[in-house]
């Protein structure tokens, strides 16, 4: 690299019930009901706080998948990730506890309370991932015959955090005098009622919890449309995203730093985090080895299953699998940037249906890196260094295996190379993101 | 007595920031910022299980109370009560763990998940406390301009449980066979789509959680209008009352036990706990002076803001303190029980307002008992041997201290008496209750 960036890279563990690999549960090493298993959770978590993640992180969605395949998935059972969470916060110290909550099917008073109280909780560990929702089934759990559209979803979404961070500056930090001896217990003059009044919602607010340790827990987004980027740029802390070449993650970089920068806010204030899916071991070959296993495990009906919906639900059953991947109109769906990824990505490299379907069982079109310590570090190295991100949400092919394999393999690698801290500096999640306090 | 009951009384710890005493807080021995401390909860938590009691349980309103004289009372900074169990199921193994949720201002699917999610975190220890808002200020957080009236809120709330108790019956117990040899997760045979479509929601479901470990978490109810009886009578595991002598409570029990076969379920299917505050210590001096020191915190405006918000929110200030309650309409809130409580209790017992206030400066209008570890144990079970209570829910007046006091005082005694149990027995929430699994 002919620049050496300063500081450290930030990792986060994307958790996902048994693990990444659509096939993960039939892992022989893998708990098939670990998706509802706390002590399962509760190991994996820990594994991650002794590597010293930043944070860990659950997507999530309002409704059941119930789709094609659905049955031969392990994606229909699990614990609603703020719970989740909260009982996490109890058996860990310093690992940032980070959810999705759409912002599309929620009110912001209990998301605003919700975070907040997690985040006491957890004394500052607490980050929120702002999304507008992909599922359209979600709709149906909340009295809506049809999704809301794309550009209302944003309009909402941005309403929303206004209302939930104006929610979490109810209170000043040094509201709460609690004086035993006057009878004192706050100081009205600290505080602030909300009164908001807006398109979407009317909050009259305050927050019944005192002002987050972290000032504001840590806002996530995940967004890569124009309107979500912009989004982000305004206020987010950390951005997800998926790229599977350097070259895309570096656009995507620049791009989002330069819209953060128009905002009116330091290009050091956002952090842009692509998800890797990892499979590591001690040789190459092993870790090929782990790969093929797992692969081998995918049943042909999921693998379609699987494609059909990260472009957007479109129905693909019957389509030849060993055929090009058939052309689809632009999808409306949250899935819209995945779809674009996809189709590029079977244009550029002519795969098949099946080839495509492969190659999404594991990173679902995410950066994927097979090798061992030496060779992952290498090429999160690049991508740090080369600015195609300031860190990375890990996806580990199974649970809890495939993070303890990058805990034990890739985390030492980059220590030695002062990639990585070796312990927690800040006392919170925003602190250990190098991120100032709102 | 004259007829022996069968089985023992169940007794929930009903927690409240740092005690129910309106005073709590200022008491030397109370951690000050104890609503907003884990590690007091913790403790609090662990005492409560210790002692073996069947559960702890956390009121609820989705909004701060910021009316008169609320920056000199401890009730505007609190955890999110579904947070705070789920970190609390991470520290404990057999202790119920059961919490408000409003169905006036959620949605059913929300809450029917977040419960369904704590019952599989705690292994089948969660109660949901079904409730209509009694707060008004809660609709101004929720886009309304008016609260939902009474019997509005109270059909909503019907149609909220059949949502809820709908979707906790999504998938069989067996569903999920997670067969990694054949690739089935579960079997679509046992998966039921609910399809909900009435008046107030639209569900279309499955819950994407497996069935809760109790069949369906405790649910819980506290209205004590004629239609929040009714309800209960149809739908409630575990009632919750407020009486301030044993006639009114037998008038009760024998009424809601009635009620409840006349809904066509046996009257052994609901559990009837009054609400008890409890000052004990090893003699009766010493409770009077616990007592006393705790009324001697009461700042008159406080007492005065108490009692108003208890009778339905009508303003007092400017009442002359040393005169009888003034007359006032009947309230619309679902304050309207307690409301009817205190206003008999001051006429019957010609008590001035300020009487009326220290009066419920602790227990709020529930049943309370100063005195000794016997004095107590003679009161409860006073009641429960006839039939005005199938078990208690025990207010402390401070915390962690007023919960000590009980388990050190009041617990061995009805043990010793055979009237409560020594080890806990049911793995469930259910279980240690006695009712049967849905």
């Amino acid at each position: 690299m002919s620049t050496q960036r300063q500081g450290q890279m930030s990792l986060g563990a994307f958790l996902m019930e048994t693990g990444h690999h659509v096939a993960a549960w039939r892992d022989p090493s893998t708990p098939a009901n670990g998706g509802l298993d706390f002590k399962v959770y509760k190991q994996v978590v820990q594994i991650a706080e002794q590597a010293r993640f930043d944070m860990v992180f659950f997507a999530d969605s309002v409704t059941a998948y119930t789709g094609a395949a659905a049955e031969r998935m392990a994606r229909s059972d699990k614990f609603e990730p703020i719970t989740l969470l909260s009982a996490l916060a109890a058996v860990t110290e310093h690992i940032g506890l980070c959810a999705t909550a759409t912002t599309t099917y929620n009110e912001p008073y209990h998301v605003a309370r919700k975070f907040a109280s997690l985040d006491h909780l957890s004394g500052g560990r607490a980050g929120w991932n702002l999304v507008t929702s992909d599922a359209a089934s979600e709709a149906g759990n909340f009295g809506r015959a049809q999704h809301v559209g794309h550009a209302e979803r944003y309009e909402r979404a941005r309403e929303f955090y206004e209302v939930v961070t104006g929610l979490w500056d109810s209170w000043d930090d040094d509201a709460f005098v609690r004086d035993k001896a006057s009878g004192v217990y706050y100081d009205p003059a600290k505080l602030h009622v909300l009164n908001h009044k807006g398109k979407h919602f009317s909050v009259t607010g305050p927050l019944n919890v005192a002002r987050p340790p972290q000032g504001r827990p840590v806002v996530i987004q995940a967004g890569s449309s124009e309107t979500g980027r912009d989004l982000a740029a305004q206020t987010a802390d950390v951005v997800f995203t998926a790229h599977t070449s350097l070259a895309s993650a570096q656009a995507f970089y620049r791009d989002v730093k330069a819209r953060t920068e128009t905002a009116g806010r330091s290009r050091d204030s956002i952090r842009i985090m692509p998800g890797v899916y990892v499979v590591v071991a001690a040789t190459r070959e092993e870790a090929q080895q782990k790969h093929a296993a797992l692969q081998a495990l995918v049943d042909p009906e999921v693998g379609l299953s699987l494609l059909s919906r990260m472009i957007g639900n479109f129905d693909l059953r019957g389509v030849d699998l060993d055929g090009p991947l058939p052309e689809l109109p632009l999808t409306d769906s949250g899935q819209r940037s995945r779809q674009e990824l996809l189709t590029r990505l079977a244009g550029n490299e002519n795969l098949t249906v099946r080839q495509l379907y492969e190659r999404i069982a594991g990173g679902r079109g995410h950066f994927s890196v097979i090798g061992t310590g030496a060779d992952v570090a290498d090429a999160l190295q690049a991508w740090f260094e080369g600015e195609g991100a300031d860190g990375f949400n890990v996806m580990a092919p199974t649970l809890p295996g495939g993070l303890a394999d990058f805990a034990e393999f890739v985390v030492p690698e980059l220590q030695k190379r002062g990639l990585f801290r070796t312990e927690y500096t800040g006392a919170t999640l925003r602190a250990n993101l190098g991120l100032a306090r709102p």
